[in-house]
């Protein structure tokens, strides 16, 4: 079965299981600041998955970042693969603004994380879950098998 | 033709071209630091490439950090299309030990480049080159055309 990072899972909510991937939102009202996990376990660098999980990695961050660039009306979406901190693979997608806080630098280890209300947090939710509905499923019951 | 960013010019040095992509060495000793740009104008973001541009990004992007992360003994392989700075698409490679200047944090924007010395320089293409021998074009007169 397939096991999330801890930290990762403290960071993030579950906004929904894509074929590949857990697509989670980082809790940082900062940034409209997304990952996504692939559901195999011991995986930390992008070369180690097998041909067709590499192939549906793409597939979904293309669709992820594209869908965010538009939905957000980004400058620039910054999309990395680092795991210095956490090594479990997850791939971030960050739209940024050229009027955000970090701009241009790397958002990455430069503020504390600002929690989402419990409002802002159901709007972004919700947002990214109708335009990603053909492809998201939406978390459900047996989400605490490992959760 | 292909047009290459003036920036990624001055601060890089070709290595070769694969099929899609020009690799070059980031002209900083500090790190081994490649990146992966895909001959495409006007391409800003990964989705925006066509499917079989996404798929040989994908399978060049992942020869390499595996190659690098072999011959570099890396912690961890940083992998990154960020463009805040320089829009057109370039995908970073950078090699990290847990040991480097800016661990755990990312690399970009904090040190200023350290540049190599001729030796140095000759060493890591050499390296570099010879481990990709089997899919990498060498530099080679008509590099003139557009350098």
């Amino acid at each position: 079965m397939f096991q999330l990072d801890p930290v990762l899972r403290r960071d993030s909510i579950l906004v929904g299981s894509l074929s590949l991937c857990e697509l989670r939102l980082i809790n940082d009202a900062q940034f409209p600041w997304f990952i996504l996990v692939p559901r195999r376990n011991n995986i930390t660098e992008i070369y180690q998955l097998l041909d067709e999980d590499r192939q549906q990695l793409m597939a979904e961050s293309c669709l992820l970042a594209e869908t965010l660039h538009d939905a957000f009306t980004a400058t620039k979406l910054n999309v990395a693969a680092l795991g210095n901190q956490v090594s479990q693979l997850h791939l971030h997608h960050v739209v940024r603004y050229d009027t955000d806080a970090c701009w241009p630098g790397p958002i990455w280890g430069k503020f504390a994380a600002v929690p989402y209300t419990d409002k802002k947090l159901a709007e972004i939710l919700q947002k990214v879950q109708v335009l990603l509905s053909d492809d998201l499923q939406l978390p459900g019951d047996d989400v605490d098998l490992y959760y």
